[in-house]
Formats: C-alpha cells, sequence, structure tokens
C-alpha cells in the first residue's frame, strides 16, 4: 500500500488576521501553518482605506483587499513552513466571521475597489461586529411579530443587527445611489470562496443563520416592501443565489487564485462556512448532544440535533448548518473572555502586576492561580456576565454588569474568580434551555483560546455537570476548514465521516468534581435569581441605566438621541478566533 | 479692659492616636496642637502588649496605658507648639472612641496592669470595634424584644455588639474568673477622666447611648439574670455610677496628672464625652435641624431635637446625649471612605496610580479629578454602599457591597464616582427616614477627613437638596473637647453657648445645583429600589453569600460555624478621627 502523500489547505478568515494550515488527509496532521494581519484591520472611527473620514458610533468595516492579501501570504508561508510540495495539495477550504458582508458588483467586485466609491463607507465590507443597523433591526423584528412571521421562531424570536438584512436595508436607507448600483450582497464566506474558484454559490450556514433562509425560502417581498418601498426587491435583485451544503465542492481553483497562493490550479475549492461552525468538525463532535463551544471574547455553542427544535434565546436553528443531515444550532454568550480582559486591564492593582511579572506569569494566570485556591464560595460574591450584553438566552444587549457581595476584604482575585464562575453559569443556563426544549447536550467540547485555562475548564465541568473535552487542535477553524477541502475532494464521503477520521479531541478531559458541583449548584440558584429578576423584567434598572447614559451622551455632544436607540437589542455574530 | 488670656485644653483619643489642641477661651482659636500615636496601637490579631498569643476573629483590644501616653507627650508638645504659659490653662475636656471598655479595679487601675492578668486578653480594653461579642448581642436583642422591652425602641430596634452589655456578658462567659476579679466596667471616656481628676462619673452621653441608660434607669437584674444568672448583678455590681452632664466639670485636676501633663494641677477637668458627638459644638451647629455628619472612614450623624421621636434605624436617642437640654439622636453609615480606600487599594490599575504620581496627586485626588469631568448618570452605574453592612436604618451587618451596569467601557473612575454616589445616597436615606419620623433635617454639617474632597461634599449637597456648612476647624473633636471645657470653668453658662461663641463653620459652603439635583433623583430612585429589593428581604443573596462564605471558612479550618454567627448585626459605635 502506498503512502498517502495528499495535502489540503484551510484557511481561517478571522477578525484582525487570516490563518492558513495545511493538513494530510490520511490522518489530519497539520504539517504546517502561517498568520497574516490584515493592513486595515477593523475600521471602526476612521476609513483608513479611503480618505480617513471619520465613521460614525457603532460602525465596523473592512477592506477585501486584505482578506485577498492572506491568499497571497499566508497560504504561501505556510506551505513553506511545512515544506510542503504545492503539487500534493488537492483541495482547500475556508471559513470566516460571519455575518460580514460585501457589497459588490456582478462579477464580485467589491464597491469600494471602484475609484468613485473609494471614500463611501458603505462600500466596504461591513465586518459582523458592525452594530450600526440595529434600528433596521428593530423594525424587521417588529414586524415580522406583527405579521406573525413563522420564521422568527427559528432565531429564538429575534433576529440581529448584525445579519445580512438589517445591513443591506441600512445601506438601503443611508447611501441609495450606492444600493443601487450594488449587484450582489455577499458574505464574505461565499465571497473569498467566489475569489478562489470563479464561482458564487452562498453557502448554507450563512443563508440560514445570517440570511433567514428557512424551508428553501426567504421572507417575503411584501414582507420586504413594507419595511421600505425600495426593499421589496432586496433578495431577488441583490441576494438570492445558488445554495450549497457544507462540505461541497463550490468550484476549482482559477489560474489567478493558483498565481496568488502557489497551488495547483484546477484543485478542489470547499464551500465557504462559518468560523465556529466549521469548528465542530476540527474537535470530531458533529453528533448529536455533543455541544461545541468557541470560547474566546465571546463563545458561540454550535450543536447538531436529529430534530428541529425551537429553544428560546437561541441564535438560530438551520438545517444542515453545521452538518448536511442534521438541524445545527446555535446559541452565544455576547461576553466572556472579554469580560476577563476588561477586568484585568481596568480592575487590578499595580502590585498584582509586579508580582504576576516577578513570577514570570501573566496577569490572567496570575489571578486564576490565586483564585484557584480558594473553595467554591469562600469569595462570597455572584456577578453576572452581562457587561457586553446577554445573547443568549435573554437576547439582550442592554443588559449590563453586575458584582454582589463586595465587602472590605474582598481581594481582586476574588471578583476574578466570581467573573469566571458568571460565564459559567451563563453557559449553563443555555444548556438547560437547550435540554427543557427537548435537545439533551451529553458533552461539553472547548474550543478556543480559553481552553487553556485548566482551572476555568475545570469550573465549567463542575457548573454544567458535563464530561467536558477539548479540541486536540490549536488552529481549530482552520483545521475544520482542510476537513471540509478533503470532503470537498472527494476524500472523504462527508463532514461527518471526516471529521471522525480528522478532527481530534480530548475525550472527557475534565469531569465533574461532584462535591463542587454540589457547591456550585448553590452559587448558581443565586445566579438564576438575579438573572431571572434583572434578566426579565423585575427590575429595569439596566435598560434605564443605560437610557440615562444615552441621553446623557447626546445632550453632552449636542445632539437629541437617535431614533428607536432606547431598544437595542443584540444578536448572532461569531468571532472564534478573537 | 484687660485681655482675656485663659486657655482650654482639648484631648481627642481616636482609634490610632491621641491628639491635643490649645484653644484660647474668649474667641475659640486654636493656637497649637500635637498628636501622639499608641504605642500597641490596636490588638486585633496578637496580644503585643501581653505574651503576643493569637487573638480570636473580631476581637479589637487596647492598652490604657497607652491612653497615659498621650497626656505624658501630646499635652505638653501642643502646650510647647502653641508657645502657651501653662499657667494660663484653667481647664481640660477630653473625647474618645465609644463604646471603648476598660475593665478595672475598685481605684479605677485596669486588669491588664495587675500582674498576674497580664496575658489574658478579656483584662484589656475592648475598643469600639472588637465585635466578637455578636452572639451575647443576638441574645440581648431577642430577649428585648421577646419581653417586649420599652428601652429596645431607643436604639431603632436593636443593641450593638459594640456595646457595654454585650461586651461585658461576653467577658463573664468567657472569661468568669477575671469578671469576678473586676471592680468597675468602664467607658474609656469616663476613664481617662477618672485618671486626670480622680473622680470616676459616668458622662450622660456613652451611659444612654451605648449603656441602655434610659428614663433614669438599665435594663433590670430580672432581665440580666434570663441573659445569665450570674450577670444579674451587673449593673449594681459592675457599672452602675453618678451620671453627669456633658460640660460639667468632673473634678479638678490631680497632682499626679499635672505631673503627667505639665498643667496646673487644680484646674477643671470636663465630663467626658464621645469624638462624634463633642464635634457638634466644634461646628457651631447644635440646634435641632442641624445635622452634623463627621465623614471619615465610617460616618457618624449627630443631630438635636426638642422632642423624644423613635426614628426606624437610628442608632439611638438620648435625652442629653449630645447638648443638655435636647434629645440628641445618632444614626450612622457603617462604610463610607473605607469604602473608597478599599477600592483605591484593590480595584485600580498600576497606570492611574502612575499619572496620579506624575500630576503630584494622591489617588484619591487624581480619581476624584476624572469623575468629576462627567455629567451626572453618565457612568450608568449604581452602586449599594454597605461594603461593612448598613448601619442606619438597615441595622444588617451582614449585607454587603453591589455595582451595577459595567460595561466593558466602564473606567476605574467611574465605579470610584458611583462609590462616591452610593454614600451620598445613603446619606439621603438616612435624612428621609428622620424627616418621615417627623425630625426634619434643615442643615447638613461636615466634619472628618472627607470634607476636605470638594466634588465629594458638592454632590453630598445635590444629592440631598440640602445647604452644606462645613466645620472650620481641623482639629474638630478636639476643638470640641476644649469647648466642653470652658463650659466646665464657668467661661460660658452652658454648652450651647460655648458653641456659639467658640465653635465654627462656613455656613452653605455648598448649596444644591437645582440640575443636578434633579438628575441625582433617577439615580437616587434606582438606588432605593436596589436598597429595598436587597436590604428588605426581597432578596437575601447577600446574607445567604455571607451563610456560605463563613461555612466555608470553617469547613477550610476544620471546625463548626459558631452558635449564632448566622445572624450577625451590626451596630453602633463613633469613631470619626480615622
Amino acid at each position: 500500500m502506498t503512502r498517502d502523500h495528499r495535502l489540503v489547505i484551510g484557511v481561517d478568515f478571522g477578525t484582525l488576521s487570516g490563518r492558513a494550515v495545511v493538513v494530510r488527509v490520511s490522518d489530519g496532521e497539520e504539517i504546517g501553518s502561517a498568520e497574516h494581519a490584515y493592513p486595515h484591520a477593523v475600521m471602526e472611527r476612521e476609513l483608513t482605506a479611503g480618505d480617513g473620514r471619520r465613521l460614525p458610533p457603532e460602525w465596523a468595516l473592512q477592506d477585501p483587499a486584505d482578506y485577498i492579501e492572506v491568499l497571497r501570504t499566508a497560504v504561501p508561508a505556510a506551505l513553506a513552513n511545512a515544506g510542503a510540495d504545492p503539487a500534493d495539495v488537492v483541495g482547500i477550504g475556508t471559513d470566516f466571521t460571519a455575518c460580514t458582508m460585501v457589497p459588490a458588483l456582478a462579477d464580485g467586485t467589491p464597491l469600494c475597489e471602484v475609484a468613485e466609491y473609494r471614500n463611501r463607507p458603505h462600500a466596504y465590507a461591513k465586518l459582523w461586529k458592525h452594530h450600526a443597523a440595529q434600528e433596521q433591526a428593530d423594525r424587521i423584528n417588529a414586524l415580522a411579530h406583527r405579521q406573525q412571521q413563522p420564521w422568527i421562531a427559528r432565531y429564538g424570536g429575534l433576529i440581529s443587527s448584525e445579519w445580512e438584512f438589517a445591513k443591506g436595508l441600512q445601506m438601503l436607507e443611508e447611501d441609495p445611489v450606492l444600493y443601487g448600483a450594488m449587484d450582489r450582497w455577499v458574505e464574505a464566506a461565499d465571497w473569498i470562496v467566489w475569489q478562489l474558484c470563479g464561482t458564487y454559490v452562498r453557502n448554507a450556514c450563512t443563508a440560514g443563520y445570517k440570511g433567514i433562509y428557512q424551508e428553501g425560502r426567504y421572507p417575503s417581498p411584501e414582507f420586504l416592501r413594507a419595511l421600505n418601498p425600495d426593499f421589496e426587491g432586496f433578495v431577488r435583485d441583490k441576494l438570492d443565489q445558488p445554495i450549497a451544503q457544507l462540505g461541497q465542492a463550490a468550484g476549482r481553483l482559477t489560474e489567478e487564485a493558483a498565481a496568488w497562493t502557489g497551488l495547483p490550479a484546477g484543485i478542489a475549492v470547499a464551500v465557504g462556512n462559518v468560523d465556529a461552525h466549521v469548528t465542530a468538525p476540527a474537535a470530531g463532535a458533529v453528533e448529536p448532544g455533543q455541544m461545541v463551544a468557541i470560547m474566546g471574547t465571546s463563545t458561540c455553542h454550535v450543536m447538531n440535533g436529529d430534530e428541529l427544535a425551537e429553544v428560546p434565546g437561541m441564535c438560530g436553528v438551520v438545517d444542515g448548518g453545521i452538518v448536511e443531515g442534521f438541524w445545527g444550532f446555535e446559541a452565544g454568550q455576547s461576553g466572556v473572555g472579554d469580560i476577563f480582559a476588561w477586568y484585568v486591564e481596568n480592575q487590578v492593582p499595580g502590585e498584582y502586576a509586579r508580582a504576576a511579572a516577578e513570577a514570570g506569569q501573566g496577569l490572567h494566570e496570575y489571578l486564576t492561580e490565586l483564585a484557584a485556591q480558594q473553595e467554591v464560595g469562600q469569595h462570597g460574591l455572584i456577578a453576572l456576565d452581562w457587561h457586553s450584553g446577554n445573547r443568549s438566552t435573554l437576547v439582550d444587549h442592554e443588559l449590563s454588569g453586575l458584582l454582589i457581595g463586595q465587602t472590605l476584604t474582598t481581594q481582586p482575585e476574588d471578583i476574578y474568580r466570581a467573573l469566571l464562575e458568571s460565564t459559567a453559569f451563563g453557559t449553563r443556563v443555555i444548556i438547560e434551555a437547550f435540554e427543557a426544549a427537548g435537545v439533551p447536550v451529553t458533552e461539553f467540547v472547548v474550543a478556543g483560546g480559553l481552553l487553556k485555562n485548566s482551572f476555568l475548564m475545570q469550573m465549567y465541568a463542575d457548573v454544567t455537570r458535563l464530561p467536558l473535552s477539548t479540541i486536540a487542535s490549536s488552529q481549530g477553524p482552520a483545521l475544520g476548514s482542510a476537513i471540509h477541502a478533503a470532503v470537498a475532494v472527494g476524500a472523504y464521503p462527508d463532514v461527518r465521516a471526516a471529521a471522525a477520521a480528522l478532527g481530534r479531541r480530548t475525550v472527557a478531559a475534565y469531569t465533574p468534581d461532584e462535591e463542587a458541583a454540589d457547591r456550585y449548584d448553590e452559587l448558581y440558584a443565586e445566579y438564576l435569581r438575579l438573572h431571572d429578576y434583572f434578566g426579565r423584567g423585575g427590575n429595569d434598572v439596566m435598560h434605564r441605566l443605560k437610557a440615562i447614559r444615552r441621553e446623557v451622551s447626546h445632550r453632552v455632544m449636542g445632539s437629541t438621541p437617535e431614533k428607536g436607540s432606547a431598544a437595542v437589542v443584540e444578536r448572532g455574530g461569531t468571532d472564534e478566533t478573537h
């Protein structure tokens, strides 16, 4: 039997950079990788790729040319790092942040590359975390509920300002001329595939989770007209495109893309995908009951199910949204690692920084070590993990953080631990919502940057009372993309089989400690009571404080509050890599 | 008319040091002062004045010899600092922390000065913040309510573990032999006067506020017997002593005390008093409606009234408790400056410390300056000021801190400002309780270390909508003691007249800003809703978290929770100087 030398490439397009990995088709071995940061990163304050004009609040743009740069640099660098013969590469797969939207001409040219549009903000890619279409999202939600549209339940009751329709409607209403000039409103996940193989196909994942595509159709022209008469043709004229299943080949690598990447022209290019969703196969965790949590600044939860279920507060459920043949569920916590980072940057005294430096540790590591010396409940604190709002299951971005129980002896590590715990409790709320909706969770699989904190992992196992498995790869999304490439090539019959062969995780790396679990139950009961009181209308103080804050800010800046700004909701969006 | 050269000395005995001031009788001019730190400070962990043995949790002892050291050093130093002729001094007055108790022989010798008792902790003075008699306080309160004792309403419904009876009962039950050897259980405020003039008289202030002396009597022998059969004679055998009004002369300076102090023997020695209460005359604010707040680590509020009123949650109301002829009301906030100090020590990053140092400022000053740049409500936060429990009006030491509204953009100065505001809101709750009980507050007079923060002072004026006056002297208590000496000498007919002549404040140094007051009203409404929810039984999570914390601590230390420890309450005690 001859050795199988075939290789596939996976490329993960994150928020600030792209990463390429070279993977052996036969066994999933990652033999090389490279990363390239986007030259324009995220444009949140100024249009640095154009004339540098100021951007309004809540905007987040990217320049699609930066994505091409990743193909030009990170892919060849990964091949070199692997010492691989490009001739051995048989396919390439990609994943992207979502919902990130590129406005394009009919040939795929981004509008921002048309010279006359270079300084128009709406000509650029709107990154997932562009939150300036909230007013449009509010109107879409209000209308959907008024008309009792059946699809709204597939999104836990609310669609997000981050998604395709809200961002598209914002463009129409704020720059109608540019909207008119736009031929295609393209998910970046699909746009990059289009660039690689010259064929534009929509992937089932983003079409379902971000594009309100359910049961073979989008929202109707009548619905769109009711939002804005000029929006009636949005689906037909800008959005609709053949939809392909994950793991299929979208086409073959063009000569142009071969020149960018150094790969052989004609190799298979997999259908696009989302960073979080592609990680499930990379962990070999695509069976019903295996909840994969990509834990970084935020956490995205993805899980397959045999049957459709409408889980209150989930981000979405999509047929084939993760793996063809299953219903794919998605949920999320909008703040996790970024809450810890906020705390470390803003609330930890200099002496801790010095002690950590002396010990050769980072502050997170140092605080974790101190926190780990405590018994459960010893700090006497409960926190709510809503500093960045609550995505699942409350779907309310107007919520904010809470800390209760401070005394004059409370130490920084006490609060740090309480914040860690609060995110574990938030995860448990999500798991319980799934279970209550008849979707049992039997294994909790962690990917993402936070899995390196073993104390946190043990805490999650204890709090959820689930075996906690950890992904083996440190390049989860890129490996997941490579797995999809291997399927697109035909090396495996489907993603499920490829995930079994190439995906890897340490099964039950952490198991619940029963005594700790019992003690966490006591704290969780307190968390839940505060969660429901502040999150379900017992006391809307968080909403009122944000309204006051907005009112003050607007007064200070000499303007009036924006229409609809008091009813901001927060939804969806995935970005597992940061 | 010859110039009046007469001088009086005031000595303030604080928690960590004593301060002496030399004051001109004619106009209240402070012509010199000096301070002396107690060599043994506060013994909280080890009996350093004895054999260094470990002390149990919640203990706080002092060595009375340290008080004599203040007479020996600070008084002569103040005279030297003033360049005064000791022969001009005609009287001396003192004030003390309370309730601080000295166990003594019949001649006033503290038990700890008897060689065989030197290593027995119960032989030392129990400082106001000795909190280890909580079990005894709980039993006293329970019995008082069961028997419907009328005096319990005079203390807002609860007497404190800090006070004379609880501490005395603890001594009986933990060291009965020493209790048997004790002839006198003496307020330090009276003990120091006894040392100066050789006469033991009890002052009306501590007898009333700390000694449960109301309507001319103490709790009955039957009541005491029901607590413990051996406690029946506590009042008769250990406590009872003639009671003198504030401003009277207790006696004349002995030869021995004259030798300590360098003062002429035979000058008048004023009746003892409490640091907080003596400050009202020093501010010239002894009329009904003038609430004097001594704002330091904690805040003590004292105010005179024409009529008896029972204000829910006050610390106490005593006939002549502040000035003879009025009913003296006392209330308090158990954590104020110490909450700010806790925050600065534990929750502010090194870069702030560096920036403050570069600006030549302390961190409090630096954070205040940043906080002052904000509009009311701009930080979007509400805090509850219960890190050290709530003294008035909830009288619950099991409460703890709360912070709500944090986002990922919350800065250290935002939280600092929210903490400042929380203490102002706590003060407003107290003022409203007095007003609801028919005791109007018309002027808010501030003494103590925090008055130097002008931003905080303006905030208090805005939040309370009261004119805020500030004491002129930086040695409020010592000046107040000197004023009492001037009355004891006969230079003024009574304390009220002396306060008018010698006390000084800047009247309405701060007046409410109506626009800010309106905006604070919005935040106060939120504070009050959280206050009532967490403080009045809506959600007893703070109690439960403390119970869990105690249970964990005891388990970790391998012992079981102490009897009654789940029902700790916190009351009273004054210490304006720290």
